[in-house]
């Protein structure tokens, strides 16, 4: 390697010449492979932005111009020019975040990894830079995916009446998130890309005419003048330039030469300007480069020269969800699938092939696919909207004012619920159960095996005048626990020690296999103990509250927001139904977890069986001085 | 009149001949005149859509056809047209919704008040009907304003994607929704709108070339021809044909025949066309038209000659706040105020008069609100974010990732929090102290009269690390009332009755002064109450958690969701400090509520001070009875 060794500053990219700067994209690359092989990691939309990352530290000088990278996962090759380059431990513990973090570097501004927020970040921040009169420029970067968010929309159309403000925004255009970008956006990008077509044909031209000698200039010249009206002809003026922002490209984005050039023709412009980028996800590493199915958009540990992976993939949750989605589906014509993005993360690939007719990928587009799926649900069909359990906090007033107060039979899969650990804060699904008790009538699944996500997803599917919600975690499927008998709904577990105060373990979904544990460990310290799984939450099932009410204490274990979840709400109805018996609900407190291992996290919460059993002895231990 | 009283149904208005029309529509504006003086409601904006409602219900075949109002509050109109013409307790207990309500009439689909979902019901509707092969149309009317927001954004992407479906998108443009509409998008509205020249210019040219007899044939063939060259010329290609949506307009829309014949070609296309149509808000209505805050968008009384109110406006919570924002702003030129399209409503119009560099109105966009609000932030502002309470549900995980994961200085004030009663289900403010209980850091004050509100506002601005709250209901504002002396942050406002059981009363907002009254009934009879008001009720005062200790019983009153509501933390908070206290919270429960006054709700929910107060005296007596 001979520069990226050099670079430990955007000034040092700066002191480059041109020509030194594709050894250094070629030298990005081979490190980004070479570590993210080794950690996991965002590897695809990286190996995209190498030229693109390169070029705006070049013309922009961070951190006195702002730089926002939308969804953040695209920010590694912006970390290695802003000297951050020990990704040994990437998304670990004490190791570089995986997104942008004010922690780690003042080059970082937003940590937000839920999609299509750039724009309204850069818009606020364009706006107090025109108030206090400083000279300075505002970048974001967002993908074209992104784009099709309503977020991006709401700003778009706010940085157009924002003439006076300093503000670029690159669409680094991959024509793809997750998945491929859908829809009427994607379909004018592709307009605009042909434009490429317009300046060829024009270097063409000039080419063609200066062979051509002298009488060629007057050809040039009317040719020249003919500019706008085969612009008009070839590319229809764009619908960035009919809001009123001035739009630049579109630009081949592995190009640092070219996109340099578009960059500072923006940054001198003065006011708000669009830079359109066409780049390739996983551009330069063939594996990604032949993945059809995501471009290697985030990958685990692979063998850094087949890309193959290290360890077999463990999503066992959305593989059964993906199967039983199938089945469903050739049962019953009514039901359709809805996903913003996703479809491949999310399960519902097998869906998609076998009935594509019945699959809507809406784009990031959480508020859309929930509202639509009540026009669904209205007209007669039964949608299961697929997100990550994270995102459906963007489409909570949808949940409530569109599905839930018009009845409407829609089920949620929320997959990725609860602490998912390496991708930081905003991916965690923690908030999905205490928000979603707040909707009237709805109905909430927690499946703890295979067996049971069968179930709960088939049950949904059932409930035709209201929402319903399965949600399961990251992370492998654990073995399948049979109920040892079922009390109104409630599956007993365990039974455990025999004579002492009697303690009902509550485990919600996959905490069931912890309660288990729970109910072992004190049962062998002489504690009776039951271990149940509801596996329906919500609304708690008066099962539960009378089963609380035969036990001296009740433990709620639930892999989510302790504040207002599951356990605080059994602990309200048993309060409302005269049961004093005390409801100690563990779970996350409301706080921002960093990076780092679900296990860490669960460990670090407490939230493993020796930290509940230990806290249940001890207050028993107190029970028994108490009596 | 001579029409009107024919009309029960749509087929009625298909029956009318053309020439008609027009003294059906002066008729029609007649009534809403005369009716909606009488008992308030939204005046403008049905004024302004006569003629449009006309020509959909001879286009389309309601209920076969779907039709979908956005915001709802337009669809009087509709309401006549479709046999519901008793508007004598419009908005009433027992009277018509202001909104479509599917209990009413099989015309009516979209309860959801809130703005910018039309479209994407319709998508979902549309892709049922595709799907199962039905010959039916869905036609969504949305106002411009509605299309700033970005669920429309997400939902046109959508709609572009399907051009098998039968649908009809029917902007509405009158330029504003309760304000002038803002942005990229109005700028693209009023540039379509330049249109109506270029059809001017054509029919001059038809009109010139017919006067000039034979010859003039082949002139008006060549004009005819170069007609799409002109139209490039005078107006740019529009940016919903851009995204591949068919657009028909600009059409005027008080010319009903006009309408129609625009709505006839829409749907006679067979795949998603968008119909222009340009309106006045408060048309034919002089009072209204001259209005040049909102062109009378919602009334309450008035008389119906001079447009003047009947009773004087009692919006004295947000003249309070209006009034404090202007005096900080003064003191501090690093607050800003942020409004989504209700400049007017929630207050900021005096801090936009005077600092109008400092005042952002982002149209119908509170996702933008708030994340731009963290952008300001960011960069050094103190912005202030006025919305009405029900709205901010649109932007939790903005408040979430946005603001308090960045540990940003924003304040948001919510106006009309809590029971707002006659706009229904969707216009109640009754969720954001459950949703925002869930944002780690938050802080929120909910003052009880006009010193707390100054005070609570100037504290919140105070805050410069996480997001701070200052909420309050609708309605007029009551007497002030001083504490009798202040316990760590809570006020004591009261102490009645001096033996018996204790019982702490603690109201939140506004329902303090039903504490007070609470504690002055069964002081009466001799319990002994104290009456307090923290004011700050997020996070949980600890001094708050130490004086429930000090008492037998407490019972919290708040006007928000008692489920997972203040009163359901301070319980959980007693719990974990192991205060055994019992907490018993009345607020709203996980309903929705049907229209009426907030009165009645209240009275329904049992929350006056006599309900509450007989539920003391019955548990006090259980009390005594136990001992």
């Amino acid at each position: 390697m001979a520069f990226l060794p050099r670079i430990t500053s955007p000034a040092d990219v700066r002191g480059l010449r041109p020509a030194q700067l594709d050894e250094l994209a070629r030298e990005v690359r081979r490190f980004l492979v070479a570590s993210v092989s080794r950690t996991g990691g965002h590897l695809g939309p990286n190996l995209g932005v190498v030229e693109l990352t390169l070029a705006l530290h070049r013309v922009f000088e961070s951190p006195r111009d702002t730089m926002v990278f939308d969804t953040g996962h695209q920010s590694y090759v912006h970390k290695i020019l802003t000297g951050r380059t020990d990704f040994s431990e990437l998304r670990q513990r004490g190791g570089l975040s995986g997104y942008p973090s004010r922690e780690e570097s003042e080059h970082d501004v937003v940590e937000n990894s839920h999609a299509s927020t750039a724009l309204s970040w850069a818009d606020g921040i364009a706006k107090a830079h025109a108030l206090s009169g400083a000279d300075r420029h505002v970048v974001a970067v967002i993908g074209d995916g992104a784009l099709t968010g309503g977020m991006a929309w709401e700003a778009l159309n706010n940085i157009a009446a924002g003439q006076d403000r300093r503000l670029v925004v690159v669409v680094n255009d991959n024509g793809r998130s997750y998945d491929p970008t859908i829809g009427g956006l994607a379909h004018h990008l592709d307009t605009l890309r042909t434009t490429r077509g317009y300046e060829n044909f024009l270097a063409w031209g000039k080419r063609t005419l200066r062979r051509s000698g002298p009488p060629g200039r007057f050809a040039y010249g009317a040719l020249h003048g003919l500019k706008k009206g085969i612009k008009d002809v070839v590319a229809p003026q764009g619908m960035f330039e009919d809001l009123g922002i001035k739009y630049i490209g579109p630009v081949d984005g592995h190009d640092v030469v070219a996109v340099e050039q578009a960059l500072r023709r923006a940054k001198a412009f003065g006011g708000p300007v669009i830079v359109h980028v066409i780049t390739e996800k996983g551009r330069g590493y063939v594996p990604a480069e032949q993945d059809v199915a995501d471009r290697f958009h985030a990958v685990g540990r692979i063998h850094p020269e087949t890309g193959l992976p290290v360890a077999p993939s463990r999503f066992g949750w959305t593989s059964v969800f993906a199967d039983e989605m199938v089945k469903v589906g050739r049962r019953r014509p009514d039901v359709v699938a809805i996903t913003a993005a996703m479809l491949q993360p999310v399960g519902l690939a097998p869906f998609a092939a076998e009935f594509p007719g019945r699959t809507f990928d809406v784009g990031i587009a959480e508020q859309h696919a929930v509202t639509s799926a009540a026009g669904m649900a209205f007209a007669g069909l039964h949608p299961v909207v697929a997100v990550y359990a994270t995102f459906l906090n963007r489409a909570f007033d949808q949940v409530l004012m569109d599905v839930a107060l018009h009845k409407a039979g829609v089920t949620f899969v929320l997959d990725r619920a609860g602490i998912t650990g390496d991708d930081g804060a905003s991916h965690n699904g923690m908030w999905d159960m205490a928000l979603l008790r707040l909707v009237p009538g709805l109905h909430l699944a927690a499946p703890r095996d295979e067996p049971t996500l069968r179930e709960a997803l088939r049950s949904a599917l059932d409930v035709d005048d209201a929402p319903s919600v399965v949600r399961y975690p990251k992370g492998p499927l654990p073995e399948a626990v049979e109920a040892l008998e079922q009390l109104d709904g409630v599956d007993v577990l365990a039974r455990e020690g025999s004579t002492g105060p009697s303690v009902l373990v509550v485990g919600v979904g996959p905490m069931a296999h912890v309660a288990i544990e729970v109910a072992r460990i004190v049962g062998q310290e002489g504690v009776s103990a039951t271990a149940v799984d509801p596996r329906w939450v919500l609304p708690v099932p008066s099962s539960l509250v009378k089963l609380a009410g035969e036990h001296e204490r009740v433990v709620v274990i639930e892999d989510g927001l302790v504040e207002g979840g599951v356990g605080a709400l059994l602990a309200q109805r048993c309060g409302e139904a005269g049961i004093g018996v005390p409801v100690q609900p563990f779970g996350i407190p409301a706080v921002f977890l960093d990076h780092a291992s679900r296990a860490q996290i669960i460990e670090d919460l407490r939230l493993r069986a020796e930290d509940v059993a230990r806290d249940v002895l001890r207050s028993a231990g107190h029970g028994r001085q108490g009596t």
